[in-house]
């Protein structure tokens, strides 16, 4: 195995993917302080903590996906760093960008658990889930492309999780567009996505790749 | 010892557990956050800083009980995976919804501590903690089930990590009730069942896994 | 070396580690969220900008104060578990309490940023901080007593430790009572305390064991 | 290769690497909370939100200008471990004063971000950033003075290294005068400065050390 000069040694991504792994679990921490702890009038009254406990139902929601999100996002995050051997600038700024994106997540979570149906609020919920999937997406292909990946790894998995990785951006871009239509609709697509991306898939399951 | 072509190997355990970590510590900080600095009318008066601070004693009575269960939990939560020897997909997943519940502590905590007597805020906190430990449970159960636990641990040990996981779950369970009929003894139980997890058991330690 | 059958291996000890110095960056970083953004009438105001950072000047000290304590307390913590061959049940939870009093610290640090001349502030931050040099200097002296720490340390070593250990818990104790009586002691002391640890003793350097 | 009797280990050295790295995962994260939810009158008014997400423009741009500090600055400080064979106690000390910078980053960032034309807002971001390149670059000329540097590591790569890194801290300072002249100029330096930085070095990479 020759190793690229003007690359990074297999043992130098793994700095990368530890401080990626320390701001995945950090934003997912955080995302539960956008949710106010909310003011009573009567500190004892039950129903008065109930009514406002469902008030607060979209934020939990907003909470439910943003974790959701990221827990899948930090599996597939783990998994290209799996099977890349080098990681060169381009994809170290790649992924400088993908964790910009991914920091941002608690901003438009918060916005989305305040109005849960205001279109603009929805649709930036959206559009920053699809453009950090976009980007992921581009550091796969860069990947492939300059040959950063294992030579062990079979080109059609690389190729499965490229067109998986087109699913997110693709429905959450559909989301964007229905937030002025239908916002119901995009918060079926934002469970719909989580969901689509924890069921494993067979090919990769054999690889013994899953994670 | 063969490995199994769908699940991951030993050393992938440990990057969830490392991640589980990070989460577990970010936790645990975070709690005092839900604490506001108390406003005074009077900069420099004693009494007023005193009183302000004695009207914030629930705040730090949840504040230390949040700190407990997830110290406790933490502890348990090594335990188990030094006792597994491979994760499947499913237990992965329960960690991740551990992990959600984990990190919507904070929440409760925040709530019982601002309206201490309140039986809705009191009944969440010991709802979600009680889930929490539930889906514990159910993880070392489905990794008994799928033999994923390593053969060098006696079954006896699994069985009483089993059972002993169940009391925490069932005292919360207890507790949520009493918040409706008397929450002062929810605040009992609340304290109670951090002291019991943090007793050693004698089967256990001889063993040599205390941790 | 023979392995204490109801102690965790010295490989274990590193979990601990590892879970505290997460939390000691944690709460490190967490400090300035303390701060709050001043708010201003007039947004070009440069003079009503100035005034306003020069009120927060007290917070900023505070700040500072509260990072210079956590970061030579890691310091001396990291020495400690360098030098501890097997943690018992004890051990642990007295590190536990220890993490519970760490994380508290960023509530009485906004505290006296926000009051910097009530007495009770500034008593609360100094016995927050004497009680968690308390708790750490039990943890040695429960080392030392149920001999946990490595035979290669020289008990010259361990003795030394112990007895700087209490010059802060002391300090601060010091610093409790003169918050009632002259509050600007309390923060000449605040100051001198990391002042003191933070200089090299003599002793210890020549066993490389500064860290 | 002799080893310093008052110095500290090669392998202590990652302790402090992995400190530093949290607290750089953490301070990247946190960035995204001095965003406060807009609140709108009118929860389902596009239009409204639109304006809202118009008007937290600037709090956008600090952010966005603060990450890339931040992880312009861990690649760097990484790079300057990598080639560090020991840190004295000089060198800890300086290391815990950059982080101590670090931490405060957030305050700066969310203060231009909310008042993002107030010349005392964008001269302390300015100042702020320019003294952690000046301790940073402290910290490199004292690494080559005491020799803590590996014998492997050609001179002119550390010559090449301070001088580059005096280029932020320079530029940092005409931002802070020019907040007073013509405070859109200092964003255009806020935004060169990491840009500058992002750009590999021809020479650092055929070193391979380009991380």
């Amino acid at each position: 195995m020759t190793e690229k000069t003007t690359g990074l040694s297999r043992s130098k991504t793994s700095r990368i993917e530890a401080f990626s792994d320390g701001v995945f679990a950090i934003v997912i921490t955080l995302l539960v302080f956008q949710i106010k702890i909310p003011e009573l009038r009567d500190a004892l009254s039950s129903r008065e903590a109930w009514n406002a406990l469902v008030a607060l139902a979209p934020n939990f929601s907003g909470f439910v996906l943003g974790f959701a999100f990221i827990a899948v996002f930090w599996i597939n995050h783990h998994r290209f760093f799996e099977l890349v051997a080098y990681v060169d600038w381009r994809l170290m700024w790649g992924n400088n960008l993908l964790l910009l994106f991914l920091c941002f997540v608690p901003f438009p979570t918060g916005f989305i658990g305040e109005y849960p149906r205001n279109p603009v609020a929805l649709a930036l919920f959206a559009i920053v889930l699809s453009l950090t999937g976009v980007v992921f997406n581009l550091m796969w292909r860069h990947a492939r492309r300059h040959a950063l990946i294992l030579p062990s790894v079979p080109p059609a998995t690389v190729q499965q999780a490229i067109r998986r990785g087109l699913v997110g951006p693709c429905l959450y871009g559909m989301a964007a567009i229905s937030a002025f239509l239908a916002p119901l609709f995009s918060w079926v697509i934002f469970l719909a996505v989580p969901v689509f991306y924890c069921i494993p898939v067979k090919a990769i399951e054999q690889n013994g790749e899953a994670l």
